[in-house]
């Protein structure tokens, strides 16, 4: 017979008054329905989606540390401009953490076999010690994997994966991915090997080409490089890539990209045509690292389209078949093309320190940090 | 026995060394083969379209008139950064004009039925006295039509039919579009009342306006009015436009836009996303009256695109039939829906005097000149 259990959830506020307040709370988990498991959470990724759920738009420089050690508090001032899309969630305490792994502590009537697995999960509400789930939503990992290697197999994975169905769907043949050092761009670049496909991995810094050269990449581009406009030109003609993804969103990447891509496909017309070439090209925005202006400044013609991607759009339109598929490649090969490696592993009470909050708020590029809440 | 003809046509060169050079020559029409006819033009619209291949990225300001008052030339300077998209024109005389209309002088032996028939038709080329073109490129004008009504029967009439098969086929029920007081956007304001489609015609001024009220149009937004952005809000809100059409590209407005359609949809949504709505919402820009940067700076989740549309390329995406099927109906209502208005008729001689290229270079809305190649 299962009993209530007790344990911390971490919780997000933004206030009617323009505060930002984390904290954990103690939370009790009533014993799981016939279809639900109680799971003792290992692992679970600060990704870019949860910080904004987390932080929203707070003003970082205003964070402002209360509470006890153990059960400590963090406030944080939000800007007015913020507020703005912030009325849906206004004093709603929101449980944070879209994935994570761990292991099964008590187990409803029909799923009682999962008892004592280790599982994947996606739902939200992960950064706590207990998290109750439809067996549904929770993945049985293979023999000798932990949560660490489970926290992270659904958000990236099957966006790397998606970004390549996507391709395949419509209608072209080689990508060309931003931001590309990151942990889904690494998966990107072992998928992408693996499937033959050619990829243009474009980074920030020399550190980041060696990271992902070390890895086997073919192309990689460092846009901080003056000659990087012209072997960006190079590439694109070289693999023919006419659809990108891109994590940053502000700035001029994507108007480079669609000229860039312009140019190649100019290359094969027999005539002047001033509408430019009707190869389409195409760039989905998949993330806003940079939330500053998207700028379009260059001559792409009439024959592209610059667009939002979202995982669960996507899964939606590609359907249950399809997400079935792809979530068995990434049981397959969890611990090989979909491995993701982390910076630190921090407790809950640890998230919730403003210098850690700096930390893991920059999204610097090849830094992830893991949450044991069991810690 | 058809003998040769002999006219004038207009050329524009882009030469090597970064000049302009506008002229008219004097050009032999060989008789027509057996699917030809020759049509002595009557009337050939300047569209913005016309403009990019008949000025190119001249500096307008440069203009200088040279020859005879008969046979003028016209040159301009090219800036340095025009250049880069010119390699495929240079030093090579262009005929230009897309579409005009006139009365059939000559036939080959296949389509003998056409002479004297009154057409309209498409190609380009029409910047001449006479135009020898396939019979399919013509269509035979409604009993009464002058060369000026047949003059814009393709491009305007298919593209704001264009916009609207869009619209359908892509899911939308309503439509924004900006610059609304061309002819195009009076056009499209027809098409949409006659099939009871929500239209929100924006404008940049009271005059502009005034002239869609005045025919009809039931939202009409000035985006030069202080309250331009509430007001915009509370029409898409109306309307649940989730697609507008955009020719001046430049600046702010497709962000805006954007935007208030996601605000729009938000409403609907019962729960916080915090990756936006999942309607979908598109902007097409299909032209750039204003060639400055496209901007996007407001939040507007992961559903959305941001494309470029041309008529050639929705022509051969929709299918013969869908584009006969447009075409008799531009044909059907040519003096009422399809009617369009000019602010002065000019000769192929006028069409090369600075001033007058300064007039209608400008692309003022509801400005439109015609050439008359017989004056």
């Amino acid at each position: 017979m299962n009993e209530a259990l007790s344990g911390l959830e971490l919780r997000s506020t933004v206030t009617s008054e323009g505060q930002l307040r984390l904290e954990l709370i103690e939370a009790t988990i009533e014993p799981p329905g016939p279809d639900e498991i109680v799971v003792k959470v290992e692992a679970s990724p600060l990704n870019p989606s949860d910080l904004a759920l987390l932080l929203g738009p707070a003003d970082i420089e205003t964070l402002e540390a209360g509470g006890t050690e153990e059960r400590p508090t963090l406030t944080a001032a939000i800007p007015t401009w913020g507020m703005g899309g912030m009325k849906p969630r206004l004093d709603q305490p929101m449980p944070v953490g879209n994935e994570g792994a761990g292991t099964v502590v008590q187990t409803g009537d029909d799923v009682a076999d999962l008892l004592g697995k280790r599982v994947g999960m996606i739902g939200g509400g992960m950064y706590a010690q207990y998290r109750k789930i439809k067996a549904r939503d929770a993945i049985v990992l293979p023999e000798g994997a932990s949560g660490a290697d489970g926290a992270s197999m659904f958000v990236n994975p099957l966006t790397a994966l998606g970004f390549v169905e996507t391709m395949r769907s419509e209608g072209h043949t080689a990508i060309v991915h931003l931001a590309a050092a990151s942990n889904l761009g690494q998966m990107l670049n072992r998928i992408c090997l693996e499937d033959g496909i050619p990829l243009v991995n474009i980074v920030r810094s020399e550190a980041q080409a060696k990271l992902l050269r070390e890895q086997g990449a073919k192309i990689v581009l460092d846009s901080s490089q003056p000659d990087y406009e012209a072997r960006l030109s190079a590439a694109i003609e070289e693999t023919s890539a006419t659809i990108a993804f891109d994590p940053i969103s502000g700035g001029r990447q994507a108007s480079l990209i669609l000229s860039a891509m312009e140019r190649a496909a100019s290359k094969t017309l027999t005539a002047h045509s001033r509408y430019g070439s009707s190869v389409f090209k195409q760039v989905y925005i998949y993330g806003a690292l940079d939330p500053s202006p998207t700028i379009l400044d260059r001559w792409v013609g009439f024959s592209w389209s610059l667009g939002g991607w979202l995982l669960n759009n996507f899964l939606q339109k590609a359907g249950l078949e399809t997400a079935a598929r792809l979530r068995q490649r990434v049981i397959d090969e969890l611990k090989t093309t979909f491995a993701s490696h982390y910076t630190a592993t921090i407790s809950l009470a640890y998230a919730l320190k403003p210098e850690i909050v700096r930390a893991y708020q920059r999204k610097a590029t090849g830094e992830k940090y893991l949450i044991d809440p069991s810690l």
